[in-house]
């Protein structure tokens, strides 16, 4: 087999471990905890139906791209709640694995990954603040459509989802608005605090 | 909330329950089985790093966005081992899942996505082949790594494992040269009669 082969292969066979990396959300039902590879399927679905209400044009390709690739580096660094204050080893951590995993393929599609990971992180682009807005979007309904469980869970008040998850609108004004009333009807219905 | 906007959202929930479609195969590791929403998410990633290796030029997105959505009809029409033969009644079931599932969409978003569905099913273009061909090759690759797990569990000979995937062949010769190595392998480690 030639080495540019084998080299994707090896990357195909190593992100399989992405579909053991639990999250701190759990499924729409609330049957079990939501796993970074259903995620990301997730996420790519949302990119795809919901792009019209980015707030500017996006490249809907590069979009879904994006939240394919964007939590493999969990495969080393594993997942932190959304509502963790973001630290220097966290980054670092996350910074080698992209290194580390993305660097299993040909040179240039490396590159491309890991470009697509960082811009998703960087949150600058039309793409990345869309993608981080239905990254945010997806815990939101699923805790309002599993009773507030893992805001409970986790001790979130109130006020830290609505700080957190107010940076929807970076992405989409009109998904803010919709995730905004969930969080009020949780609250409303005394799901969280 | 507008009606185009809630539709979008009854979508995206209603797709949560890909994530617990389980399929006859296995992670990597053989740690568990797979659910529907893992494996897209993997032939996703397959089809955007390996796309270079179709036997004929293939439009990426087109094929990234048909493994997205190929399973969806399985929330209701269950899990079939490819080793099944195809019936009318499974044909119909699938039918009406995708007239259900993607009937939530608005008209011109259902349209698209019952066309890519209709479309892999069909295998007739390049990403549809292409497409069945990373769809066949993940369980390859996934009963090699977990030494031909469900290839026994169901009863499957060799010959049958031969028959039904050297159809990858039809969307990369190349990538069916890999298979068959590692089918081979299998059958000469006993791992498979």
């Amino acid at each position: 087999m030639d080495e540019r082969l084998k080299k994707q292969l090896d990357f195909i066979v190593e992100i399989d471990k992405i579909k053991t990396i639990i999250r701190h959300t759990k499924l729409f039902g609330g049957a079990k905890y939501e796993n970074d590879a259903e995620h990301s399927w997730h996420l790519a679905m949302m990119a795809l139906v919901l792009a019209e209400h980015a707030n500017e044009p996006i490249d809907v390709v590069k979009t879904v791209k994006m939240v394919l690739v964007h939590d493999i580096v969990e495969i080393d660094a594993g997942d932190y709640i959304i509502y963790t204050k973001l630290t220097a080893e966290k980054e670092a951590k996350e910074k080698a694995a992209a290194e580390r995993i993305f660097g299993l393929l040909p040179e240039e599609q490396k590159t491309e990954f890991i470009g697509l990971w960082r811009e998703f992180e960087e949150r600058a682009t039309p793409e990345a603040k869309f993608a981080a807005a239905v990254d945010r979007l997806e815990p939101v309904m699923q805790n309002y459509f599993a009773q507030g469980a893992t805001w409970r869970e986790n001790g979130i008040a109130a006020e830290q989802v609505l700080a957190v998850n107010r940076r929807i609108g970076y992405g989409s004004d009109r998904l803010w608005e919709y995730a905004k009333g969930l969080i009020e009807e949780c609250m409303g219905r005394g799901m969280i605090d």
